[in-house]
């Protein structure tokens, strides 16, 4: 049997029956968290101009994440996949080394304003599309991702389709096809990291899904060898012995993935390869009870293949400053904290900030053979000014293991402080109601008049800061 | 400077004066092939597919070659796209290693539309569009191919990106942004091949293009290193070692590609890789003077590469036959000839024509390294009942250099054949004659309502046997 196929078959048959108490928890909170980082996203340049090119904003029943213009399915998807990225502050998943639920939950979301869906329905395509592109990435990774291919619009296009077809109840022949024909509409590559063509590919990819799913409804054709064939997805994405066939069933749904190894919340609004260094300086710094004006300089030695989009010790746009692991930490050390606030044009022009930067180094570490999950290994050393030198290794960020999941209270605070940048404070409570009884939902619909924002309120009402610091609540 | 930007400033001066009389020549027959092509495959079961998929046939004012329907611009370059390529009879280009214009055309069409653009304008963005393609083909080709891309999408992006960028006159930077975004657009694998998802692919490239160009108009950013840098598309797409960065821009425009090798029309609504083998068929026959019934077995000799998408001795789709040499060569030995009507159900249903596809073997040749001009090699063996054994090895197939040309008017008569497909005879001449007179145009959007059928006329009401026979007319 053929991999889509064999894929497709899974995705049918996977029913309620699944979903785990943890399952159709973890699903939740990274629908929350995903809805929130739309809303903190929504009136970005690339949305807005997204929404100002012709063709890209066809009127239609889908409503848009924390805006009132109400899109086709196809463009809403496409929007709010970028806003829902436009922030690099989504959850995120060690098998894809990406962020998992922005490709599915746009394109999911999108489809189910043109019908009645149930939030259990809609719980459940999700759970499906995140299945398939973590198993599919496990395939791939992390040959694919060190290569250059940004593996969330990479995978995240067969999720997106996986997700949409589940929902659309499709058969398996159909389901195949939609994964066949994503071997086709794949695309986005890391040299495009920093610039508003990085959320564009979640966008794309979330529309791509969506387009696949409805045309393979139509009797769109396809490969169904797409995987495995000699100038088929892996061979021509991977290359020859940089890959695994079999991982894309192995272990399916046994556990889920989002259940094993479970979610990831981001508490950073910035790239993920500057959270383990972040997590780090704020740990020394209430450890040691050290502020800014004790420290002379901060050494930084980040796994060599996240160093490589996080290396930016100057920085040349507004977008650099969140792929700059030496304006993270220097902003961070300055603060005390990193938020939503923390980037922009203002925060980079402070004459501190630049003279703090340029007493931050950044190198590969040495040995990345020590590395454990997912390549986040960091190790940091701060240099106080009275010389004595305070050293922490790290392997991850908080939060990306099951055994140490991000507090309630933090991605509650997170969803607060993103949500109040498009809706003023009893919208977000409401959504954020509605969004913790996903599963009671008769129709998901519901959801769409929760987060239009009311006739009137100008964007960005709210507090742009956030009203939680994670250096604070830290350990 | 970037890749990006050194193009992006060549596709700005490319003017009037670097279009020579043969320039506009060649450029205004691939422009009537390719109508014509689309013409033909306007009813095809992909664009019916992708006009009744929601959000795929949006309304707008952009035409549809040989359809009644008018829609958004980003709709019209991805159905007209599919059209174009849908019986793989267009155009094709050495440096590709695929099909050139099906790309660019749509994706300028639609945009004019929109617009008021002259002929000559036209003329001058479709030339920046097929240099800027096939400058890049010569970059990552042919190992860009033979890994398994396929390179009428995957660079058909850039030069419709290209093209819409010049008509819409944009700045040098932007033209930048919208080559670079590309390098995240780009997508399409052979797998693939012999789907509804292959003319896809051209429709979708179509479609990106003009995007981009949009996109880049409006201000969307994009990272001008996207072609060399480290994890950009040479080294994605393609790998280390295997492309050349500087034929990019090494020879741009002196001469123009489309001079020089020039175009390359297809004489058989089928794969390229078969032509060469329909047309030693042809030769021989004609040479010797058999039939059918004379000829005892077929082994015919396919350059490895080219074989691997063409070796289909048993088909499983109606679109199979198009990408079977097998099937191509029985079809052709049992009619004389190879026309759109050589192809569907019912040919391949034929009880005659399964028994003489057994009596052919394909095989790789052995000896690759005899190749020229773009992996045509060929040979033939027709081995007769009388024993007799008649062999012709060939180097590509005919009209596919500039000194072998193909003749006005075979084009004209496979124009009139594909136009017929949708059109009333009157209507086929009036267009013919509006192509024929392309830089004379003040409005293309004449073209729009000359290739819209007229209402009440059904489709198909023309002839769908093509009205020449290449056999009968080549040497």
């Amino acid at each position: 049997m053929s991999i889509s196929l064999d894929l497709a078959e899974r995705i049918v048959r996977l029913s309620q029956d699944d979903l785990t108490a943890c399952a159709v928890d973890n699903a939740k909170t990274v629908i929350l968290d995903t809805v929130g980082c739309a809303l903190a996203g929504a009136d970005e340049p690339v949305v807005r101009t997204l929404l100002r090119t012709p063709g890209l904003a066809t009127p239609g029943p889908a409503s848009l994440i924390g805006r009132r213009e109400r899109l086709d399915p196809l463009c809403a998807a496409l929007v709010n996949g970028a806003a829902a990225h436009a922030l690099d502050f989504d959850d995120v998943n060690v098998a894809i080394g990406g962020h998992p639920s922005a490709p599915v939950l746009p394109a999911l979301l999108a489809l189910a304003e043109t019908r009645t869906v149930s939030g259990r329905d809609l719980l459940l395509a999700f759970v499906a599309g995140f299945e398939t592109e973590t198993r599919l990435a496990r395939c791939v990774n992390f040959h694919h991702y060190e290569k250059g291919w940004h593996p969330t619009a990479t995978m995240g296009v067969f999720g997106a389709a996986a997700a949409c077809a589940k929902l659309l109840g499709l058969r398996a022949e159909q389901v195949a096809m939609a994964l066949s024909m994503c071997g086709s509409l794949a695309s986005g590559i890391k040299a495009n990291f920093g610039t508003m063509t990085k959320p564009f590919h979640v966008g794309h990819c979330a529309r791509n899904g969506l387009m696949a799913a409805l045309l393979a409804r139509e009797g769109f054709t396809a490969n169904p060898d797409a995987f495995e064939h000699k100038q088929g997805f892996f061979l021509v994405y991977n290359g020859t012995g940089t890959f695994d066939p079999a991982a894309a069933t192995r272990d399916w749904a046994a556990p889920l993935d989002i259940v094993e190894p479970g979610i990831g919340i981001k508490l950073y609004p910035c790239c993920d390869s500057t959270h383990t260094a972040l997590d780090a300086l704020f740990t020394l710094a209430k450890r040691h009870a050290f502020t800014v004006d004790d420290v002379a300089r901060m050494d930084v030695l980040v796994h060599p293949l996240r160093l490589l989009h996080v290396d930016r010790p100057t920085l040349a746009t507004e977008l650099d400053a969140k792929f700059s692991v030496q304006y993270c930490l220097a902003r961070g050390l300055l603060d005390g904290r990193i938020g939503l606030d923390s980037f922009g044009a203002a925060p980079r022009a402070e004459p501190r900030l630049q003279e703090l930067m340029s007493r931050v180094t950044a190198a590969p570490h040495p040995d990345p053979s020590q590395a454990i999950d997912g390549n986040y290994l960091t190790e940091l050393t701060v240099t106080l000014t009275d010389g004595r030198r305070l050293h922490l290794k790290m392997d991850s960020p908080y939060g990306r293991r099951p055994e140490d999941p991000a507090p309630p209270e933090l991605i509650a605070a997170k969803f607060a402080g993103c949500a109040a940048k498009a809706l003023p404070p009893r919208a977000v409570l409401r959504l954020r109601e509605a969004l913790l009884a996903f599963e009671t939902l008769d129709d998901v619909a519901a959801l769409g008049r929760a987060w239009t924002p009311p006739q009137g309120i100008p964007m960005h009402a709210g507090a742009a800061r956030m009203p939680f610091d994670p250096a604070v609540v830290r350990p």
